[in-house]
């Protein structure tokens, strides 16, 4: 992994199978983003369902990431409410071959700024490899400010930042905002599928992907687009997914990619950790139609 | 445990000492509480951490819960994020003597009605015991709404329904409102300590007290006036704790708890699990200053 990651880092998937970790779906899912050629597999990422895991699933997780993907680098997400647990599964991480680490500051009691970059302190400390921020509102519940990013970004072994989709009138300024506040070697990488064309156009260096996850190619087109700056063809690529945006905002990108999967037969019927539940039958077929749409 | 549980049922913190699960420290907490003859103690709540520990460090707590309660009966919290995880401690937590279990709807990923519900029925079938619902928006992330209440409160082995604090003016007709959807036998409970007094003056049943964890006698003297129909009492004895209640708003309960916990000498300084760090001295100083105008 290079000092400043660049272009689609795709976020498989970890499929279940009767609530055991499904190792020859994922390796099958994983083997995939590598014969696509992403630029990273960030495995156990919010739509890698980390938080659901044992310390155990997570270790097998990793090694079979690291089996799989054929040399493309693997970045692991180490989050976990307790800065102990983190500072072991950045351990086992990096023992089963990580080349890089994510971590989101899970958590269920409201944590401080403080708190978060004592958090971020304590682990970078540990790391011999790079690790990017997993800037997750949504399912974290805590909200970085500018300021929090600039002392967070300033730590060793800081490589990128991922940050969630601003308005679409704020993705230039929010990511000239914090371009301004965190060195020149740290990247800023977008989340939210549905504005990562702007956000690459915008200047954004990667984009974490949910749907490069499941549909790699479909990443790689929009990204290869926007960062050759023809904004007219990433723009265009990126509206040819829109069942799939809409999808995402009404169901969660999680159950809508792990619909697909099982749509493509890459994984086995109810893919996803209890209680979440995939989608109603309605909503699979709307799956099934923008799928036989990219055809 | 009766079937309809009242009174006082108190928190106690889970404290460490150098990241491991302070034993000797939490069976003084715990004896406290029997000494003082509350009328539940439960264990692994929020305030107890449940969240940051593992299944091992969880089973330990319960075992050394029941050993210290002196017949006093010991509710258990059994949240976790996946369905198998939940079950998996409610089986422990049986094992190991609990006479109740509470369960929050933890989330990562945004549930809907129905997962929680299939969460609380996969749940509730396997029980043995009587089973709180844990209803904790500013932890969990999810809000029951009244018909989800109804339908959880319905399933077997629910005891007992804990309400997070309404508006002030909403204390009664909240109550009302809940009571006419769910069983005669299942008890309301409110949690928000500063709200107790009132909402046991207008019917609920029982308050899981997070004072109650660390003073006891405060709570259960707010609790008997309340019971006994003396508004004025409980209202008094409950303004008489209006600093703690302040520091509650700031810090959260948790943080507050634990200095209070350290300031009296039941646990080590850094009780709490990191990233959570504690109080800063000022606020320690009010906290003593609280303490001091109890005497």
């Amino acid at each position: 992994m290079s000092r400043v990651p660049t272009g689609v880092s795709a976020f498989p998937l970890t499929p279940l199978r009767d609530d055991a970790f499904d190792r020859p779906a994922f390796e099958r899912v994983v083997a995939r983003l590598a014969a696509a050629e992403v630029d990273t597999i960030s495995v156990l990422g919010s739509t890698g369902s980390y938080a659901y895991l044992s310390r155990a699933e997570r270790r097998e997780v990793v090694e079979a990431a690291v089996a799989a993907a054929d040399g493309v680098p693997v970045s692991v997400g180490i989050g976990a409410l307790r800065t102990s647990q983190v500072q072991a599964l950045a351990e086992e991480a990096q023992e089963a071959g990580a080349d890089g680490v994510l971590l989101a500051p899970m958590s269920y009691q409201a944590l401080s700024d403080d708190e978060v970059f004592g958090l971020f302190d304590d682990v970078t400390r540990g790391l011999s490899v790079p690790l990017t921020v997993y800037d997750n509102p949504g399912t974290t519940h805590f909200t970085f400010t500018t300021e929090l990013v600039a002392r967070v970004a300033a730590l060793p072994n800081v490589a990128a930042i991922k940050i969630p989709p601003p308005a679409p009138d704020r993705v230039e300024p929010r990511i000239r905002e914090i371009r301004a506040v965190i060195p020149q070697n740290v990247a800023i990488g977008i989340s939210g599928d549905s504005t990562a064309a702007s956000a690459l156009l915008a200047g954004c260096d990667l984009w974490h992907s949910v749907i490069g996850g499941v549909l790699p190619e479909a990443a790689i087109d929009i990204a290869r687009a926007a960062r050759s700056g023809d904004a007219d063809a990433a723009l265009a690529e990126s509206d040819r997914l829109r069942g799939f945006w809409q999808l995402f905002a009404e169901h969660g990108s999680l159950r809508v990619t792990a619909a697909i999967a099982e749509h493509l037969g890459l994984v086995a019927a109810d893919s996803l950790p209890k209680p979440i539940r995939g989608l109603p039958a309605p909503a699979r077929q709307q799956v099934a139609d923008a799928l036989s749409l990219l055809d």
